[in-house]
Order: structure tokens, then sequence, then C-alpha cells
């Protein structure tokens, strides 16, 4: 873990990514998303993917200085085709289209296809709150978890986030994928020799199973509260990717290896204007209220604490902003200097 | 158990609402709704209501024949006071309104305020895919699950549905509560001397619990998924309650006891038109192509066999529907006698 300054660490990023062909525009928004990403503390999605979206570019992957085609532009509606620029230039152009639609009539929804890789999925949603909107982002992604009553690998673990704003709170910012553990936290136990909780997986003759090599042996993730995450999956699927015309379930890869590659993933984005219902003051009271009476309340066993989504990530990006540094892990460090190195940096 | 014919019950349950004092219009709707659940087999939600329904209009909870408010009404939004109607004939008209608008614009967003019960919450989401659009409803109701953390009663139990047309499948229907298990269930497993599952509730000390007495000595009910279920719950309170006005998580009843009771409960309705962004044929192929691919799998452990989401009860109805008959609950019938005697019927 080394500390190193916000402003260094985002122009370091910013470097690769033009260095690897991303126009500026491109190249700035990536890097601004992933830098929100590392602040708010979530690692897998932050600068640990700084060598792998590079290294879809080289790959045909992803078009670095792409243009968006609009298939559908209506006032509160419209239908992309990211035409396989980076998920996440094309995700922050499509909320930002979803929110100026808000503006204008009240709700905007904006629905993408020809998607990749989208990073974190509450970035999105977070700058609805922002606008003193509401809003919900969906993206599907490969297939990694199993339908309920099945040992396959059938639906991606499609990550899903709503937010909302909450008054001196900031944004309630719930951001959750579909699995109850993470193929990464396997892999994990696997090193340290630890069990894998109950429920997490079944191994490849779909009984339930704690050893992470029956993971490796072809066992599956399991969707998190059973049928109930498994339909939330399924959901994802039908406003992600059936309603753009993305690439679904087995077919659809965030990772496409190539530009002869098809595959794709679809997006949902959706603002709400709160201000076209409730009073923007009042509605952030209550939602203030609610989270006072949450924190308010007696504890259960083995909690120290109450918090609502999203809070620790809040926190942990305000305090980092406030100092101006964040701690980075070494082998991430170690990723993106080995990238600046192929790159000539 | 008694069989008995559709239509019959229907008359019946129509004829209660009106002596009752409901309007015509809004006996039908209820009727319509209350059936349409019980012929899909979800019992809690279906004609055992019948009885507390009226007992709402004799208390002054629910006004049988009042005009519900719009204060709002853009091409593709409308916020709505249900003004004390009854749960489902809000939900319904404002549903109805969605899918209009929808119709019209692509997009159609509705938020209700001053509403009641609104039954299950898939009715309105498949009205959407009746009409090929994609769904979202939902409600909250009266504090009943703890936050992640928290040993206190601080959330409702919050229905949230999304519907989806799937082609030769019909509809993904999807209707989930944001509890592990049922207070209904609980009570149902004390009467039998049965253990409560793991993760279903704590006791009122906070501690894991499988006693069901703990559950009447101030314990509460788990949301699913741990955090990822506390979240949807509170999503459910930020869109449907925040958004439109209407009481929030403690302060919220969906059984209003009074016409001096201010409480009420909020809910959200929002339906997109697929044919906006996809030739709807192909959509359809798309989705029914996912579920053929899902069903083929193989089986977990366990399983004999993998359902879509909302598959059993969609087939119960079809089934029910073809033979004119269906099967209900002895104590439920003995309700509705009761109601119909006190009613003079």
């Amino acid at each position: 873990m080394a500390k190193v300054k916000i402003e260094q660490m985002k122009e370091r990023v910013s470097r690769i990514f033009k260095k690897a062909g991303f126009s500026d525009d491109h190249a700035d928004v990536i890097t601004e998303v992933l830098t929100d990403t590392e602040l708010k503390g979530l690692k897998t999605h932050g600068y640990l993917r700084v060598s792998r979206y590079v290294n879809c570019v080289r790959g045909g992957g992803i078009n670095p200085a792409g243009e968006m085609k609009i298939l559908n532009d209506l006032p509160s509606l419209a239908h992309i085709d990211a035409a396989g620029v980076h998920g996440i230039v094309a995700s922050y152009t499509a909320m930002k289209m979803a929110i100026e639609k808000a503006k204008n009539t009240g709700v905007g929804v904006v629905s993408v296809r020809g998607s990749r890789h989208f990073g974190a999925a509450g970035y999105y949603t977070a700058m609805c709150a922002d606008e003193n909107m509401l809003g919900i982002s969906m993206s599907n992604g490969n297939a990694m978890i199993a339908a309920t009553g099945s040992r396959e690998i059938n639906i991606g673990n499609n990550p899903m986030s709503y937010a909302a704003p909450a008054g001196k709170y900031g944004t309630i910012l719930y951001d959750i994928a579909m699995s109850v553990g993470s193929d990464m936290k396997i892999m994990e136990m696997k090193r340290k020799g630890q069990s894998v909780p109950d429920g997490w997986m079944i191994d490849g003759e779909g009984r339930p199973s704690n050893n992470p090599n029956d993971y490796l042996n072809g066992g599956v993730l399991l969707p998190f509260g059973g049928y109930k995450g498994y339909g939330l999956a399924l959901m994802v699927e039908c406003f992600g990717a059936a309603l753009s015309g993305a690439s679904m379930t087995r077919e659809a890869s965030a990772w496409c290896s190539g530009a002869d590659d098809t595959r794709d993933v679809g997006q949902f984005f959706m603002a709400i204007d709160i201000s076209r219902f409730e009073e923007v003051a009042r509605y952030n009271k209550r939602v203030e209220t609610m989270i006072d009476e949450l924190k308010a309340s007696k504890l259960a066993q083995g909690f120290d604490r109450i918090y609502y989504p999203g809070e620790k990530e809040l926190v942990l990006r305000a305090e980092r902003l406030a100092s101006g540094e964040l701690e980075v892990d070494d082998a991430t460090l170690a990723t993106i200097a080995e990238t600046e190195k192929e790159l000539g940096i």
C-alpha cells in the first residue's frame, strides 16, 4: 500500500489512456470515474482496471475514439448504440442525456447497446442524486452465476444501482451485484486456505460446497437471497440487454476480445426529477429524518453502527478528497507502472 | 378447501364490496385484482383480504367512493393524491395512466401518495407486459423489518415487482417482499411446533433466533440477502414514499385506521414501451430463447426443474381459467360468509 496524491494519480492514469489511443474526452471521463471509484475504496473497479482497459483497446475490443450512434431520441427517452466505445464513456454520456431529459420533462430513460464494461454502477446514479434526482443504472455482464435450480453458469453477475439524495447525508447510494460472494474473494480464500461461507457456491455436481477448489472444478456462484437475487439478475437482462438489443446471458461480454467479436453488453439508465413531485427541501428533510431514525436504533448483536447504503464509501471519499491523498495497493501500482512501460511513458 | 366457480366467486366478492359502499367502478377493480391474485395461488393477497378491506371502509380508513386528485400531469409523468381511496383502485388507475403515457411518449412514471394497501404488486406490472411494455411497481408499507445492524422494527416489508414480456412464456413476473420469511409463516411454525429457519429473524436482544416465540417477544424479521435486501427496502421508501410525499418507514400505514388517521403509503409505477427501442417480435424471441436456455440447464441438487420468475403462478392461473374453477381455503370462505352476513347479504 502506498500513499499517493490524488491529482498525480489522475494525471498518470489520464496520460496512460491518452497514450493508449483514447481521445482526450474519453480518457478524461474514464479517469474521472475510476478515480471516484478508487476514492470510495471500491478497489476491484478502480485503478486495478487501467491495464485491462488498455489491453482491450490493443486487442480491438474497445474503440478508444469512436462515436456512439443515436438510434432514437425522444423528449423522455433515448436509445443508443455505443458502437464499441468504452462502457464508462457510453454510460456517462447516457446518464448525462437521461438527466437532461429529466430536467426538461421530469423523467429520462436511456438504453444502450454495443457497450463494454461500465465500471462501478453507482457512479452514474450518484450523478442523478447530485442533481436532486432519483437514479437507476444497470448493466448485464459475462455469465457468472447459476439460475435457481441450475448447476450451470447462466446469467451475468449483473450490477444494479439506485441513488437518492439524502439531505445532510448526501446520497443513499445502493450498488450491488447479484452473487452472494465474488470469485475474487473465493480465490483469496483458496490462497489463504480458508473455507467458503455457506450459500456462496455449488460444486460441479450442483451440491452446496465450502471448498474453494470446487469453484475451479466446475463450481458456480449462487445469486444472493436465492430466487429473489436470481430474479433481479434476470431483471437486468430484460431492462439492460433485451430492451437495448445487446447480447444476453451467455452471449454477453463486457470484455469484447476484438474487432470481429460481435458480443456486447447493454445498459439501462433512468433519472427522475424530484421537483416535479415534491418540494426538494421537504424531500431531503424527510429522507434525512429517515436515516436519523435508522441510525438511532438499538443495535443487533455483532454490530457497532447502522449504515445507510453507500455511507462507508462516501465517507472514505470525503476524507481522501479533504486530504488530497489516497492509498493505492502495491499490486495495482505495479500494473500501472508496467502499462506505462509498455506504452513507453 | 372447496372447489368453486370463478365467476360465482367474482360475483359474490363484487356484491360484498358494493354493499360495503364501494362505487361500482371501485368494487369491480378490486374484485378483478383479488381474483387474479387468488387464481395465481397468492392466497395471502387474494380473497382472504375481502373482510379486512370491508372493515377498513367501516372504520373510515378507506374512502370507498372517493376521487383521486391529480397533483401534476405531464406527458411522461403524473403525481397523484389517492385521497384515501382503496390502494388497489389507486394503483390500477396509476398504472393505466403510466401505460397511456408510455404509449404516447415511450415512458410513463406515476407516483401516488395518500394510498392504502395495494394487494399484489405483480398485478400492475403484468398490465405493462400485456401491452408489450416493461413495468415496475413498488409500495411502502407498515414497518416490519430491521435495518442491517438494528434490532428494531425499522422499515416496511416493501413489495416490489417488475415484469417483462417473454414470448411464448407469456410474462416474466417478479414480485417480492423484502423479508427472508413472513410473519404469517412464523405463526404457522409456532402452531406446528417447528423451528424458524436460520436467517429469518433476530430476537428482542438482536441475537439470531430459531424460536417462533421470540418473534412474539420483541423479535424482528430480517431483510433477505442482508444489506442487499435492506438497501432495496430503502429504495422503495425513496421511490414510493419520499418521491410521492407519502408517510415513510414507521409513520407509514397501509391500513389506515380511520378518517382522522393521516398516515398513508406511497406507490411508484413505471411503464416503458419496448417498441421505441427494439422490434417487439425480436425482443420477445430473445427473451424466449433466454428462458429456453435457462430451462435446459443441468439441475442442481434438490431441484427437479428450473422456473422463470412468476412461472408457477401463471401456470396455475391458466389451468384454473381453463377449467373455470378454483380451490379456496375453507377459512377464507368462512370470512367471506361472515362478511356477507354482517352486510345483510
